[in-house]
């Protein structure tokens, strides 16, 4: 058995060395490619992705995994060999029902497409990215169509970035959430709202970006096996488990945006440092679940992030960054500044009440595309009467609409609601924490990080993608992911805040 | 045969960007990457050309190159069609003698190599690069066996930089050059020196950055197909026709680095993006010859940049950049300072007097290295030895001395004669060139380049490899490369000078 888990794992190494080279690809295309070079770009992101699938999907890994099916029955489910085959045996079923042309054309696509959408989004111009747009969902549609028969034609999508999730299951998640979430803006917005003036100010962008590498420094991201560059559209990429590298992006005139993102995306970033390196270059080291990842990203920028004993320590330092902007505006301003509930136009920037209605919009609206019950030139318009119904405003143009994310440019239908169901993730486990080190508040109030990140390093990342999200989630909480745990920390945050 | 071709092209096209991709990952590693990521990093380098070299060695396109050979052998032996048979043929050929084993092992050894070299010269340690070295020389020999039976063990070597270029050839232009180059410094060294002292001083790196961005941005280096970074060992890649970018390396009390090895690689830079598009993702939109390569970085450099009319055009702008250091310097005496000849320990800031010593001297212990004749431990004492009988001087330690260069620890072993091969052709080019535009000293003195750089791109870029350094400089010139321009160049130059 061993010298077959070999062979299984040196053909997985090459695998594994072409996706962590798709990554670079990428991530150079958001931080320095030249304009000039995105046509190539695409193509060699084709080539390379086309290789990936073809060597994943090989006969002699189909092999493989038949003679080693039956040696791995007798050992512990939970083993590394165990999950190693079941994880690569998941991952192959799903990837020979592909044809290759399918997801070189997609990649190709997707290079193209960004470079559309971003100039869209600059001249607020969605026709520019329309026809871009209805590839993505016609070459979506041809993806889920290889695995029919399905119950829903949007499960094959969700399963790319939740690997074991059904789109019921969120639905039903999201049904369970959504009423409660509606109720507790009401009654925010019934009350005096908080003044968060102070964070609209000039803000020098060099010293945001200094003050956001202090903070991530202490929380423990490991420079000597990352950096952080800038992007439109701020993201985590990995290169190995020795290279994983955040992007941000700054704002001049609101200094939570630089901040909140750079925490979030060191969250990521800190995730893939953790992972046990001796899963590395096998799939296992890879982190398919998009909602496991989101809950680490979530819980640095929002439970640590945004909370008071984290300012408690780090307030004063911002102030002696910013003195002429914050010299004067008191701690209790600033916290509750930050934690302002206002339902807006950009999901990047929500807070984390509103946050999970800009997911559920696109969730319905993606599901809609997909399953031909709205057209791609209808979608600017359906956009904006769902903004107006679920939260009050109407976007004044498809830049701060439609055009806002990046994610339908990559080819990405599918992955949104991962970021509400880590949202859900992170409180859950967030509890759990505190049960396991009661001291937590006063070591955030201290600045020190060093039992939290170690708690994440063995619940969560070193086990890579061992583990489905609600496998992780029960084995950590006892639950399966519960938007409970979510409602109790918002009603109990914002009642202080808002006095409800 | 137009099926056959396009058979070939689709083929050449995955291999063209694995060799992108494989640059991208070079690049990445020289600017970019932390330094966690260097073992993962070279396993990735590793899969990546060997894929490469598995696809360009593949039996298909030995069975595809065997049927168009009679077909394009009617054609004209210059048209696009002969001569990516041809030069594909001859790739094909050259590489199906060395296993992909080998291959791979060269480009990991590569990326811990570099690591290795970088502590070494950081430490002045040469024992701690040694053994990677010696793996190198031991790969290298491998690598030069799977070519016997050849002239020399250094052919195949030299080969893989100059294609067509025999180390007999070499060695017999070097051996024309060498007394009459050595004659001329020592003339010079007999003549007072120039006062260069104005060249030392602090100069604000960002200025220097700035100052180097107007001038090439003036020569026609295009940002649409490029961007600049900082590395350590500046150099020139491409990721594309779209897309050839450059770096750069300042020093803040030394003006004339950062300058003269930006206007260098812009040289470069600006042949990869003159390159015909029609030729891109073929063989023949790669630029195999080193030599001619480095004719059109020293072209920019040396012809250009260290000429009297370039600096009477930029000068007043260099004295705006830096009044305090530069304003009360007058232009004659920067000019001498910018062509100060004098023996040198570090070979990219050497003069154009002494620069191709510093080539001989590698080539030679090169050549005793592959042969046997030399062992690695006993190459400092070697290089010093010959620095002292070459140039006069001995190196303080290995830092600056054998340690200097990068391109060993890249495996890069063959490559240096090039430099020199490159500095002749520029010259015999340049002859040509102001036959050929009467005014062009003129059009520098105003700042204009773009009957020069239209030049560049109708003799030179556009051709890509379709042909080697000898026939393409018998093409333009009507005589193969050839030691006299160059001297004539020299004599004229530091006749004025140094009064000889």
């Amino acid at each position: 058995m061993e010298e077959k888990l070999n062979q299984l794992k040196s053909r997985l190494a090459e695998v594994i060395d072409l996706f962590r080279v798709a990554n670079l690809l990428s991530w150079d295309q958001q931080t320095c490619m030249p304009p000039g070079g995105a046509k190539e770009r695409g193509e060699q992101l084709g080539t390379i992705r086309r290789l990936a699938h073809i060597k994943l999907t090989s006969d002699e890994i189909g092999k493989i995994l038949d003679e080693l099916k039956p040696m791995v029955a007798g050992l512990d489910p939970d083993s590394d060999a165990a999950r190693l085959v079941k994880v690569t045996n998941r991952e192959y079923e799903k990837r020979t029902k592909v044809p290759p042309k399918l997801v070189s054309e997609l990649a190709e696509l997707a290079a193209v497409a960004h470079q559309a959408w971003e100039q869209a989004r600059a001249e607020n111009n969605f026709p520019k990215f329309q026809p871009y747009l209805e590839k993505v969902v016609d070459l979506r549609r041809r993806y889920a169509a290889c695995f029919e028969p399905y119950e829903h034609v949007y499960d094959p999508l969700l399963a790319e970035y939740e690997p074991g999730m059904k789109t019921a299951e969120v639905q039903q998640i999201f049904a369970d959430l959504r009423p409660q979430q509606v109720a507790l803006i009401k009654e925010i917005t019934n009350r005096p709202q908080v003044d968060d003036s102070a964070l609209h100010q000039h803000f020098d962008p060099q010293k945001q970006w200094d003050f956001g590498l202090e903070v991530i420094t202490k929380f423990g991201y490991d420079w000597q096996r990352g950096r952080q560059d800038k992007a439109a559209h701020p993201f985590t990429s990995n290169f190995g488990i020795g290279d994983v590298r955040i992007t941000t992006r700054i704002l001049p005139d609101y200094v939570a945006s630089a901040l909140f993102s750079t925490m979030h995306e060191a969250g990521h970033g800190m995730y893939e440092q953790g992972i046990d390196p001796s899963l590395g270059r096998t799939l296992l080291g890879e982190t398919f679940s998009h909602a496991l990842h989101e809950s680490q990203s979530r819980m640095w920028e929002n439970l640590v992030g945004r909370s008071k004993p984290f300012w408690q320590h780090f307030y004063p330092r911002l102030q002696e960054y910013f003195p002429t902007q914050l010299g004067n505006v008191p701690l209790e301003t600033f916290y509750k500044g930050i934690n302002k509930v206002e339902p807006s136009l950009i999901r990047v920037e929500a807070d984390e009440a509103t946050y999970n209605l800009h997911i559920m919009l696109r969730l319905e609206l993606e599901i809609a595309l997909v399953s031909g019950e709205l057209e791609v030139k209808d979608l600017p318009e359906a956009w904006n009467s769902r903004m107006h119904d679920y939260l009050g405003i109407t976007p004044p143009d498809n830049a701060s609409g439609v055009l806002q994310d990046v994610h339908w440019a990559h080819g990405y239908i599918g992955y949104f609601s991962t970021y509400a169901l880590g949202n859900l993730i992170s409180t859950q486990l967030w509890e759990r924490i505190n049960a396991d080190i009661p001291d937590l508040e006063g070591q955030i109030r201290q600045g020190k990080f060093d039992q939290l990140l170690d708690w994440g390093r063995q619940k969560v990342h070193q086990h890579g993608c061992k583990f489905d999200a609600q496998e992780l989630v029960k084995q950590i909480t006892g639950s399966q992911i519960d938007a409970a745990p979510y409602m109790r920390y918002l009603t109990s945050k914002y009642s202080e805040i808002y006095g409800l």
